[in-house]
């Protein structure tokens, strides 16, 4: 009997041969060779994923996952932790900037509730799972039991199921959780080795010296939980988020799916990071949305050789920037497949050297 | 009785209290402040220019120019100089990039044939201007009679003049025209005394022995007409293209009639840059979409101080970059006029420093 967790199970791998006909065709298409940059990577990348020559996303979907970090009795945060529960219920209403934007691009999102503070919570539309009063405050110990870790990952693979059996052919997480800035910069630290004072950033907005308290916060955190880190997972238990690791679950069932993903800012990138170290062969089924303004997402981003689409200075999460991106996803698709050939057209073809 | 050229009449000055207005808004909707980055200061100077708190682009409408350009006699492009033509084809059959993306988005292209080396070119839907067979080669002479680059103004004007008609509330320029990267760079150089060297990139995808050669023709067209240049419609008319006339006109009008213009990549900067060396009270209407990977393009976005919404590694021109940007457009008035404010929502504002 096997002990392998399910996120160590195989990925799919994405269809070599779909990516090379896509790129042939890139090739006839009326317009200088390259000319079309990202968009025709992109294309070419989607084919693969999606073991079609022309790439479509006709149902993308957004899952907003939700959740409190005990770290937020720090001070870590400009917002007091109350503003998870009412953005909850702002998403509820439709007032959201991700709302505003999935409601303009006919795209459903699903709004899960992991656990907050307010724990008889009960809202319509919101699935409410309960896991927790939001993580225990990593700075006195694991931000999560074992069990709630691996509730939350499956979790974000419950939803990847779901998003599979409404033929989802795009999947978008976002998230929400006052201080889980500080619970990624934690995580992405002592999963990459990278030092503190390099990837704390500002956050909702803090000023010098919160950054400066902020960073002493996730060193003493750093401190305490050391001795006891070794695999991926047990970091992700002591320093992440239940939403954090619901959005690790959620890439690597999209990996285990065939299911290409499009990774938001910093907080998703996080777990993004740390789905790709809990299992390598999720990687190529992350696409990735923008560059954060956020201070620490340039490094984790390098890390893994990613290429975001965007780069507006956005910094407000909910899986915003992602849905400012399928735009460009859509369109990268649209000219793939409906753009005519140089013989089609009777187009000369440019003199390549 | 007044010599003042159209050009030089009074642009309209942007609305400070309605920019003032939607600043305030932003400041109220339910996001850490600033966290939309880019796009809120897009919302801010849409309603200053669209003067009404809340902008929105219902009506985009793309204006493509196309023209042969003398200098292709020079060798600097890849592809015959017939492609000009072939692309008219293209677009009246649907089948180039900015046809698809257009299409995608519901958006009216209008295409303007200023002149092509083939005079008796007779398209459906298109508007054949006959300006001449093309430029002249600017090597050996003027590109542009005075009267033929004056019409070719008139044209972007009367452009701007329909747009207003149809409601257009963004106003998208494309171009099409075999070997205008060498015009918009000579103009540039000519205009902006940047070194040629500098400036002189790729176009369609030449080698270094092609772009050297390029750099050759330009210098020399630059030596030619040097003695020669003064005010900068003198420098249009010797160096540039019909259509980068047309578009530099319809930048100009587009400021007079206050429709917000969306500047495409490396040629349609060069008839921005142009357009405010000939007036510059137009700068605060012109947008840019994105930062080409044509060479050139950097410098006359810092000189303009843009700040371009994509950088995709595009290099295709036809507007193809300005229509790719327009969902972020649409994004930004969407999320300004669609999401709710703290106090309707009941959530708590951040403790800003």
């Amino acid at each position: 009997m096997s002990t392998q967790p399910w996120w160590q199970a195989a990925c799919l791998a994405p269809d070599e041969a779909m990516s090379n006909a896509a790129r042939a065709r890139q090739a006839q298409l009326t317009k200088p060779a390259g000319s079309l940059g990202q968009l025709e990577s992109l294309a070419i990348q989607l084919a693969g994923l999606q073991r079609r020559e022309r790439p479509w996303v006709a149902r993308p979907r957004l899952y907003l996952f939700a959740a409190d970090h005990g770290v937020a009795a720090e001070g870590v945060s400009l917002f007091p932790q109350a503003v998870t529960v009412q953005m909850l219920h702002n998403f509820v209403a439709g007032g959201a900037a991700v709302s505003v934007l999935a409601r303009a691009q006919g795209m459903p999102i699903e709004l899960i509730d992991l656990g907050t503070v307010q724990e008889d919570l009960q809202l319509p539309g919101v699935r409410h799972l309960r896991l927790g009063a939001g993580t225990a405050n990593f700075c006195e110990g694991p931000a999560m039991r074992v069990e709630q870790c691996q509730a939350a990952l499956q979790a974000g693979r419950d939803a990847v199921q779901r998003a599979a059996e409404a033929g989802c052919d795009l999947f978008l997480a976002g998230e929400m959780g006052i201080a889980n800035t500080t619970s990624a910069t934690a995580l992405l630290c002592a999963l990459g080795g990278w030092p503190v004072a390099e990837l704390t950033g500002r956050g909702t907005g803090l000023d010098a010296q919160g950054m400066s308290h902020k960073q002493a916060v996730i060193e003493r955190a750093l401190a305490l939980h050391r001795p006891a880190m070794g695999e991926p997972f047990e970091v992700l238990r002591r320093l992440g988020g239940l939403e954090i690791a619901a959005m690790a679950g959620a890439y690597l069932a999209c990996a285990q799916q065939g299911i290409a993903a499009l990774v938001d800012g910093f907080i998703c990138t996080a777990a993004a990071y740390c789905a790709v170290q809990l299992n390598p062969a999720c990687r190529p089924w992350l696409l990735f949305a923008h560059a954060s303004a956020e201070r620490g997402h340039a490094v984790p981003v390098q890390a893994l050789q990613a290429q975001p689409l965007l780069d507006l200075g956005l910094r407000l999460g909910e899986g915003s920037g992602a849905a400012l991106a399928l735009p460009l996803v859509r369109l990268a698709c649209e000219l793939h497949a409906g753009m005519t050939t140089f013989s089609e057209a009777n187009v000369a073809e440019g003199d390549h050297p």
